[in-house]
């Protein structure tokens, strides 16, 4: 068999494992110097092949790339790119190949959600039609966790568990102090298309009256006068009410709730938007309840200090995997999680076929949300349980601060003229 | 000596490190029956004497209240209940000598911030005025940090910790994807009068082009055209931009920055404001580069899963050090730490006298804040690292989640005919 380098990048929205991913593929392709030459990293993604900067991970320690296990976000450089068809973005697409072609790479990681499993398959076809050999695999990433086919997808477990741990302890501040301070709480939570990170937050309690009393899923219209009833009748039961809403709800009209509801400023500005002060006005406006409000935005991708120990070990062996299905000759597949038992739960590794999995996002299933549209069900739980169990905090320094890696990133020289994004 | 009853009180905001201070209350108070009866805890903070709704503790296994030490929020529910003077609140100052009275209590503890203190001292003066002896014992506690005479307060050092490990990680995000999505981030903190929150922010980073890039501190007026000149050259040197804002910063005229850029949806209701959502505005109004903004809010003084050890073992010892002055006759008193040396940190629980801290707010030193007033200064770092030292991990559940208490609070049998607060 040929010694061929091979190519990794990070896409996309990055998370607090996408780095024990490339710790699985780089740490894997070191354990096989007869099959796999040099393993180059795009800098800033899918651009940096584009763009020719690649990266050369040889030049890091082996202490280094175990520390990207326990490192938030993308530890290359990610982003968002988005290649379209081959026929409009031909001109990219073969400029990948140009650059594969000039650094001997016949080996394609791709690290990302829906859309960069698209590109990743679409490069796969190209190269075929091209006579260029050249095996591409997509390893599955997203918050979102969107992606068909898998269980679930790295990236979500560790959001699930900080959004289910979060939401408990500001739960436990608002119900000390309910009778003379804040009676409503929204915390806004990222999933503008599906509603799993809003779900997961149902995981912070049990009983009826636990917090979250109410969660708004972008898979439900937004009813207002519902989601008021409900939240009015909740103080008055519980004495206080804590609601997780997803960023993407919307009315039935299809606006979306944080930009029905942003205004302009004093000073002619169009107020950002956001869910949670939407709602929390609301509240206020039409029950006149004290209400507080949260936006972690990045908070909960990046929390790498309070990441799922199930996430993190299924991150690394999507990493992992990838890179033994490429040295088992496999081509434009990704490697999956498939869940084999409930409880314990218990997970494998499988393949998926990338024309399968392009372009189509999970939603959260109709089982998993109550009638009422306001809560998980009893399958929700099953499901998102085990995502957010074990914990897999990272060293901490003398100074109190997690210590995160920073790599070298040393550049790799350029053989190509240079290639102007469109 | 007699044995007398004593009481336990949360007030004001809570902490992720109160219960710490509960816990140090009563295992002291248990390990003197001699000395101290019964140990009530006030249903919602002081509102809890006044109306007679006291709980009793001693129905608590010790196993529930050793949890409190990893137990955020109040356990026995806190409360917004400023009493004034004693002129204009005599009638509530005389119940709680009633009501102690009733119940036989001699030792008051009163555990909050800068008000609550305040109340300490008075209903000590008014015993005294009344005939009634009562030791009344202040516990310092405020994620604020201003109370004067105390090097720290318990609660900071978490906060703290929260807001300098939650803006490495989402620095790190930004960082990573910066080429081609979010340029500037915005994280709001706490301390509407004091910058403390907004100084650890600047923990997080260390060289000049680490994040925080830019830190706004309630100290100095936001002058817009400078923050936003900042911003740009952050922005054109580093690449990106992380602001910490304290969401207590105001404009030359006194008006606050959040105030200001309130506005008015389309439903007519106010848009419930925030300082990050305005700076965020203001950044993509006038520099129009892509940005995003968090809130934590509550988040940041719950996050007892990220909590400084220092400020554990300090929030406990402030509240075994107050019954301790008790038991040993003080009175109008309240432990407070004293940093011995910076390095290697250390630090001992010296007492001062209420009369000489109720009302007095400890802002950042202008020393504190560098002189373009967008950082802080190396006496700033010398000050705040060693405060959020060490780690203190709640116990986890097999569910992932950490294993958070919940008290019995048994009420104990009222004596006295109801009150109605004023």
């Amino acid at each position: 068999m040929p010694i061929l380098n091979a190519f990794y990048a990070q896409s996309g929205g990055v998370t607090s494992v996408i780095n024990a991913s490339a710790c699985g593929v780089i740490e894997t392709a070191r354990k096989h110097p007869d099959r796999i030459g040099r393993l180059y990293a795009g800098r800033n993604g899918i651009i940096g092949a584009l763009t020719e900067e690649l990266i050369d991970t040889g030049a890091e320690p082996a202490e280094a790339i175990a520390a990207l296990r326990t490192t938030p976000s993308g530890a290359f450089g990610s982003c968002r790119y988005k290649l379209k068809s081959l026929e409009k973005n031909r001109r990219e697409y073969e400029r990948l190949i140009e650059v594969f072609k000039a650094h001997g790479i016949g080996y394609f990681f791709y690290n990302g959600g829906g859309d960069s499993a698209d590109t990743c398959f679409k490069v796969s076809q190209l190269s075929q039609s091209m006579g260029y050999a050249l095996q591409a695999i997509h390893v599955p990433k997203t918050i979102d966790n969107d992606l068909p086919l898998t269980d679930c997808c790295p990236g979500f477990g560790s959001v699930a568990k900080y959004t289910a741990v979060s939401l408990r302890e500001c739960a436990l501040d608002v119900a000390s102090m309910m009778d003379t301070s804040t009676k409503v709480f929204v915390m806004e939570v990222m999933g503008r298309h599906a509603g799993w990170i809003a779900a997961s937050a149902g995981l912070a309690g049990v009983g009826r009256d636990d917090a979250p009393h109410v969660i708004l899923f972008p898979e439900r219209v937004f009813d207002a006068e519902a989601f008021l009833e409900r939240v009015r009748q909740t103080v008055e039961r519980v004495g206080y009410c804590v609601v997780a809403a997803s960023e993407g709800i919307k009315y039935a009209d299809g606006t979306f709730v944080a930009d029905a509801h942003a205004g302009t400023d004093a000073f002619g500005h169009t107020q950002l938007g956001g869910v949670a002060p939407a709602l929390a006005g609301l509240v206020r406006g039409k029950l006149n309840l004290k209400t507080h409000w949260a936006m972690p935005d990045y908070l909960q991708r990046s929390a790498r200090h309070i990441a799922s120990k199930t996430d993190l070990d299924q991150a690394l062996a999507v990493g992992k995997a990838a890179v033994e299905l490429a040295l088992a000759g496999a081509n434009a597949v990704m490697p999956v999680i498939r869940r084999t038992a409930d409880s314990p739960y218990r997970w494998k590794i499988e393949t998926a076929q990338l024309d399968a999995i392009a372009n189509r996002e999970k939603r959260l299933p109709k089982s998993f949300i109550t009638r009422d549209g306001f809560h998980i069900t009893a399958a929700a739980r099953k499901y998102l349980a085990p995502l957010i169990r074990g914990e897999a905090p990272p060293p901490y320094g003398r100074d109190g601060l997690p210590e995160y890696v920073t790599l070298k990133n040393a550049a790799v020289k350029k053989k190509l003229p240079a290639f102007d994004l469109a």
